[in-house]
């Protein structure tokens, strides 16, 4: 991540992945601030084992284009609502509108649990063990949808139960 | 992709799989106008070896968010500025806001040449051969600037060159 | 609704209802999280007896849409401004853009109450009871009005009645 | 509508209404420039016999709008992107905004098309006739597809087809 | 106004008018709760004497745009930043945009002080004791700022002063 | 108006005025090439018997708000979509949000007509002659669309007719 | 600053001027309140002796843009959210969208303290003390960095350092 | 510039420094493409002499900000409305928004022109010889007006002259 004020956010991609049993590593990372770490961070990462990388920054958000630049592993980017956003656009384009070349994976604005998901999606396509929890998760996705419907109930006689 | 009219836009997807020889398949499915189909379609393609999906839609594109619903592979989105498109707008906030647990990876609008190398570079983290093929891709994009450069110093006498 | 969270905001949808006494269900039907149970709940809604469908959903907000994919029953889509979502847009675009083929009828950002009012004027075309209910119910709405006027009188003598 | 200038794109709902043998009525109504004849529009649209009205007007278009505050019958909304607008967002947020006690059912910007089929649906949830003939609508949009994935099979021998 | 809560916002101009003596009426008249007393209003207000009309509205506006549209005095729009609004958009945009042949003299979103003071400046024109007023208040306006550079000194010692 | 390229815009505002047989200067002052000339023009306005300002510019456009700081005149604002803006958002909000206590007058995207229009609105409050002849405008405006109805009636053979 | 309560923002960036020892001066020159004073500002600020001119202002932010036209100095606009702004687009496009010909030095919404950085480096280019101090700021920045990651190390064992 | 295909925007620079007769130099690096090339540029360019860089780019615009990142030297950003760019929303905000402590100086959206006059204000500001050609320019830009307002009379005139 860009600033450690950013865990507040990122810290929910670090959870999908102790949940899944990933072992990860987390850090800070800041293009603008220490522009030579993220420089030899995206170069050393595939030889030290890395699949996969998330980088999350807010505004002008360069760190996960920057990361994708250098590095040939997939890129996943989080979109952070910082303080002085307008929004969240400028966190949002600065990372999804990458030009040809360089691709970055962006998920939702504050998305980062999407983005551990998404990592834990891409290993488990190759690694049937993790493929086998991710569909097991999307199960109780779909349990707890059931679940909040018997609860709705108990207020709504009408609720519907297919 | 959900129409055929999205191929001149996701074609450039297909051209660089074929450029990295990685064996692919093509199809319309459309969330909207087959949505069986493509329930049908997401719930097989993992079973049928598919790896990666790279899903391309416009408008309020609900085709990669509805196919990342349904697999447990990753999803790669391709947000489309479809004829009656809100400049754009509608189909990047279609597929990039997807809510907890269901991730998409989402490119650029248009930017169906870069959602080709994600899936490129998420086959490459797990096989060496495309890995190094990405690596060299990577090196061709930074020697096509340097030889840009070189044409440049023709009209330009004061280019800058390290 | 897509989610028990979208309750405080789908409520005021039942409530109309119930004040114009028109049998209703309520439920919740994740278009991501439950896509079959989606698929099978708008491919049965017709054969059950209902003649509109109220789907409300947040950020990138599929359920409307997609059930209007495969009911043909008039589907009420309802943007919710939910709390990752970007000021809400992502809903409006997701729910009102649809491909040409496939409509819903959108209402404001977080207008369930429009949602359920316009479900009764569908039905009022069709049955003189509950057309003259909503001619009530307009007349009531200015009567209301009026009567904020002579609130208004007390402090500003100079407001002006007709 | 609101403008002739409007009916290149308003035509396409009266070619809908015209496919399913459904009559119908087409005028220019200006909430702007003929107010009075607005206001009397709206009042005889039901005691006529009217069931549904589709009201197009651009930029800050307040025709669906108050033929809505009038009338008592389901009002179809759509903006359209007119010479003058900002993009199409004037005449989408003018239609879809409205507050709480008068409905519009906005579709998408330009979409004339979706708001005859929404239309057709909102009788067809009433009349078995027409109800059946948009089931039959649905099917022929799917069978268009699989048509179209035929002729991308003579250029992509890899297209994939369930 | 359209809504007797907009009084909180539009309050705001009866101060102005009232600090310049300058007699006003101040009432609810709702384009979409009321729209036949909106007619009715609209095309009495010149010969009851009235020189300029304020409407300040929220949401899908229709409020001034539909007053300018039956009567020949200049009307000043205010849009109001409503509770659903979307940050403000939809008021700003429905007022603003109106069609060739109807114009609204539209003030900041919320600015009921400025729209008060157009109305000053636009009589002010045509009356001198009120033309010299406005030249007093825009004197005063700058004596402010002055008084302002002084406190500042205080904390500021390297204030500037001309 | 701020740029002589602006003229193909506020030319139509000189047109209606002319139209009504009101007396009207018309040049360019440039609040950001010719500063001084703004504050000079904007200072002697009122004395030279000036009753309302008409004002457009594009992009980050200062000329209707600094000549509104200037003088007591009433300003009116034309917002113009010029070469490099963002698709004329720049120059409505520049011109738009202006402070409290310095209104604008602001009208639609390269609406200079209804610029026009509101000029003659406001004189027309005072003087009768031109109030009347507002009130004809109004009226022609009206006969226009019935006599566009009349044509749309040979195409359209259900066109409706109150 | 255009308005005193501008303060609580600009403050950062005479704080930044206050630690680099560059002496600077204060104070406040609306545009739209005291025009003339902000003439005089501008024209004489360079016989004054003064480098650099930061410049803030919220809403329709004309200042920057206007000292900018009269002076031959660098400017450095700040856009401020102000409290009626849109979100602060309106402060953005005001400042950033300058005609060819004035340029105004943006920096991000609410970043005075980029501001007076930029400022520094301005001077820091011609000045070896000032250039030697600037360096220092950024290896701080860099070293502020690191510290964070001692910090996170303490909750997350599996912090990655270099 | 980030990209050769930039030159057509960016000559606009390098030609206002010519007609300073500022010395400069040109090239590609692209922030993307050759990430390494970018960070070596950057780092020596304060030694090589240079005392301003200009950085166009577009879409997810990282150059601008990544040089800042590391310079000392003040940097001036260009958004370039790229041909896949939303609307030029991209490169604006990931120029403009960027974190405290490393400051871009944004220019308008394809303000090349602006660029490269903001870069001779701040060498005029300390070298008395380019100070007065700026001052020359200027008064260049105000004549430029008046002679335009001397073709305006031909045609209209009415046209107001001081």
């Amino acid at each position: 991540m860009g600033s450690d004020s950013d865990l507040k956010i990122m810290g929910a991609a670090a959870e999908v992945l102790e949940s899944f049993h990933i072992p990860f590593e987390l850090t800070v990372v800041s293009a603008h601030r220490t522009p030579l770490r993220m420089v030899e961070y995206a170069q050393k990462a595939k030889e030290r084992g890395i699949k996969v990388i998330i980088a999350g920054a807010g505004g002008a958000a360069h760190l996960p284009g920057m990361v994708a630049a250098i590095t040939t592993l997939p890129v996943i980017g989080v979109p952070i609502k910082s303080s002085n956003s307008i929004d969240g656009w400028d966190s949002v384009l600065s990372i999804l509108q990458m030009p040809g070349g360089v691709p970055v994976a962006t998920v939702a604005l504050d998305g980062a649990k999407n983005a551990g998901l998404l990592a834990v999606e891409i290993i488990g396509a190759f690694d049937q063990t993790i493929g086998n929890a991710i569909a097991q998760y999307k199960s109780d996705l779909e349990k707890n949808v059931q679940a909040k419907i018997e609860i709705l109930k108990s207020s709504w006689p009408n609720t519907f139960d297919i």
